[in-house]
């Protein structure tokens, strides 16, 4: 049997201090509920003194039978000089109706002196007292000892008495902070195993990431002997966030051993941190350890045949294990392999000759300044109608814009579309904040009567980069637009010295794309019956 | 003195494999003399065989007098059962007029059999054969150990062996390679320390972050022996990305003690890592530790009251020491230093109500998307209008743009200006490659014969960046044009949800600045004589 670690995310906590980060109560809750199908041990959900909104989650949480996760309430020690029974952050903790508080007071004697302004001694009882009034109420205590290890380098005697005090009181588990992130692993792991000799209550590790090492730091805390890692759902929090949960869960039970999560619950990991990220309104970071977009894909060549003979060749897990896939992408560097992946994926077939012909066709698009990597939807575009297995859904006659500012007014956009769909021809203008998103109105406009389909999918995502920056104006230019429907999403490209001609292109293949993909699932549909 | 480590850049070679990531030749250019400038010791700058783009960079970059660093070229070891005189790759190399040659070769067994499908005796003969041929010809040859960690594991007599049969062929450096990026700290230390008992030749180390711990291992590898990190400027790199410099360099300086960069230098890294960031056009991330924008932000209460009091209560490292600074979120504090630099330097002198009234307007601005730190002749013209020191020289009526796109034509797009000029109405048209093109087309042919100084000026840069993507096509955008003439060049910016407004704006204000310019020249001319 693998030793158990347990998890304690504090995504609605810690990680709601991020900068730009901001979580409604809804928001919190729809996460919380996400976090305990996962398996988590513990879900810090805020602090109910410090801010009211975390008050109505804690009490509208109280309604939620929880699987798993027991939910933490927030808080400090008392003030210096007052008594913890008539201390309005504790007795909050003790109205949010939760099983655990997790209550931070200073292990470092300069933020003792300097930040509360107060005597050694003192901070102390501060600690023992309010501790101890919470455990008198039922409450499991776990004690954070904030800047445990900046503290434990200055003082040690004063950071270990600290610890002492908080298990002497009653707590269930005591905490080691590393605040400010700037840690190195070989330090922690020699303050752990000396917190070890002293204490007998369990320990917990709580790491941040200002230097870089919040993970790393997080696996030496658990290899000398913490049970208890604390952190976010991507990292988020404040300044370069919290110790990262999707990369020190995967580490520690697929590369160390532990048990971490119930059996089988490490595949979810990638959808919920793509939940996380959605609910919080953060672009997933692509290159993500683990669970990002890009964690998985291949673009040199030499990686991808050598990928696609052995796979750990080129792949330190499998990505099933954590819920991500495998990605081919293509790109200059490419070599046939790559396409021959993605052939298969449409379920294409390729003669010799055909497949030059096309890697020619990508070879000479790319130096025109296409860029496919990202574009898997205009690749496939590309690769049925070279080879003539592709069927236009509509023909476009022209497309117009008009763009008209006068000084002091916002500026007019507005596009006109002609297309035919078999013999009908629609004839139509849209206006828009900017002449793309005019274009995007009146070919939707144009589409959606016809093709329901186009008005389930969206588009999220817009980005311009212009290629060959020193010829200003007369530059070219790319337009990447990432498009979503209910179950998924694509990505299609265009390449114009004219920004409106290169948008234009990304938006015909997104909306073609969006018909293609819905007439292959209504084929898979009449085939499963 | 403090113990020197070799940096070893190869942003421009494997950076350049991440996803999305696509560098022009002048791209590559700029970066390289950027990392000079920085001090590292080398810079990869491509696989010259593999991609003629990387050649055209060599060749190019022959022309360059180069401080501190040495480039670079890339390679793999010769082909099974080939000859290294007559391979073409190795012959690339030295055809690309480097100093340093660095070559790939496998060093686990289970990728010699699998995927290059040799013998393990041939490819230690392709090994040093590739070193040999290379040193012969004059160059320092760094031998890189590819998968070394895993084929350690998996057969460390073998893996040894390529080291040694690289060392005894004449190679300067063996790097350690964790390819597939998913090593834990303490099997890279006990790897190294191995390897220091075998083999004389330096040892360099080349990690990926697949388990979020690139940074740890490379820490790791140095303690237990490196003297050479190999990683890219904001852990750029496929899949995961690589060892991230700008994290590795401040632990290793300001943290263990060693020596990187030149002294000072470390100090213009987080200027340098911006740097990169917009010539790959990628959002920088304001979490990234050291650098980002948000790795020193502090939110309101009790972290900024304990900031000010004493920073290191709350600061890991002095945010100077990486050229990064302090932010208080929700402060007016930032700026208006800045400001009052920018008024003496345009001569202007401001009451503190009017300089109250100017922080506001640009803050209000800023808010909006606005970046006045790129283009300084827009906050110029901005500060003279608020403050009333402004005359307009011309006044616009209005400006129109039409885009016609029909499929297998060229779009066509022209531009209507009218405006005033004292009494006199100009109203002309021209035509452009794009929207924006035909608009700098129309409104110089307007101003250019009433004021001959337009002829004399050239637009030289024009960049996009799409402010809020997730809104796809009705998103914010910023436009930032850069312009020259004869003796200097100045910058401007727009921005607008329409691409057609933002890039008015900027175009506007970079030819009003011209004429500001101008003017000012003629006022200092006038009063010398």
């Amino acid at each position: 049997m693998p030793e158990k670690i347990y998890v304690y995310d504090t995504t609605l906590r810690d990680g709601s201090q991020g900068e730009g980060i901001s979580l409604s109560v809804e928001d919190k809750l729809k996460i919380a509920a996400r976090l305990d199908r996962l398996g988590v041990d513990y879900i810090e959900g805020g602090w109910p003194w410090a801010n009211p909104k975390d008050m109505e989650f804690f009490l509208r949480a109280r309604e939620i039978i929880w699987r798993q996760a027991k939910l933490a309430a927030f808080g400090r020690t008392r003030k210096p000089g007052g008594k913890a029974e008539e201390d309005a952050n504790l007795l909050a903790i003790r109205r949010a109706g939760v099983k655990v508080a997790t209550i931070f007071g200073k292990a470092w004697d300069l933020h003792v002196t300097a930040a509360l302004e107060t005597t050694l001694e003192e901070n102390l009882a501060m600690i023992a007292d309010s501790i101890a009034f919470l455990v008198e109420a039922g409450l499991e205590v776990i004690f954070d000892a904030e800047h445990f290890f900046d503290g434990f380098k200055a003082n040690p005697d004063y950071a270990l008495a600290t610890l002492k005090a908080a298990a002497a009181a009653g707590a269930s588990w005591v905490v080691l902070c590393d605040t400010n992130g700037g840690c190195l692993p070989g330090d922690v792991a020699a303050a752990v195993a000396r917190v070890r000799q002293e204490i007998q209550v369990p320990l917990g590790i709580h790491t941040h990431n200002d230097g870089d090492l919040a993970v790393a730091n997080t696996l030496a805390a658990v290899t000398a002997g913490c049970r208890q890692v604390q952190g976010t759902i991507n990292g988020l929090g404040e300044r370069c966030g919290n110790a990262n949960l999707c990369s020190v869960l995967p580490n520690l039970e697929l590369k160390m051993g532990y048990q971490c999560l119930p059996a089988g619950q490490l595949s979810f990991l990638t959808e919920v941190s793509r939940y996380v990220s959605e609910i919080a309104n953060v672009v997933p970071a692509g290159n993500q350890p683990f669970v990002g977009y890009s964690a998985f894909a291949h673009k040199g060549g030499i990686h991808v045949s050598a990928v696609l003979k052995a796979s750990h060749t080129y792949e330190h897990i499998r990505p099933q294990l954590v819920g991500n896939e495998r990605r081919i992408l293509m790109s200059d560097q490419a070599g046939a392999s790559n396409l021959r992946c993605k052939v298969e994926e449409m379920g294409l077939e390729l003669s010799p000759e055909k497949e030059r012909a096309v890697m020619n066709g990508i070879k000479e698009m790319e130096r025109q300044g296409y860029q496919f990597e990202g574009a898997d939807a205009s690749l496939e575009l590309f690769l049925r109608k070279t080879t003539g297995e592709y069927r236009q859904p509509f023909e476009v006659e022209y497309v117009k814009t008009l763009v008209e500012k006068r000084p002091g007014q916002e500026a007019i956009a507005e596009a006109i579309v002609k297309l035919k769909v078999g013999d009908q021809v629609v004839h139509t203008a849209a206006e828009g904040n900017g002449p793309v998103n005019a274009m995007d109105n009146a070919l939707r406009k144009a589409l959606e009567e016809v093709f329901p389909a186009i008005g389930r999918m969206r588009l999220t995502d817009y980005k311009v980069r212009v290629l060959d920056e020193k010829d200003a104006t007369s530059a070219k230019v790319r337009v990447l637009i990432e498009s979503r429907d209910g179950s998924s999403s694509w990505n299609t490209v265009g390449v114009s010295t004219n920004i409106i001609e290169a948008s234009w292109e990304a938006l015909l293949d997104s909306m073609e794309y969006a018909l293609l993909k819905q007439s292959r699932e209504l084929n898979k549909k009449a085939a499963a019956t």
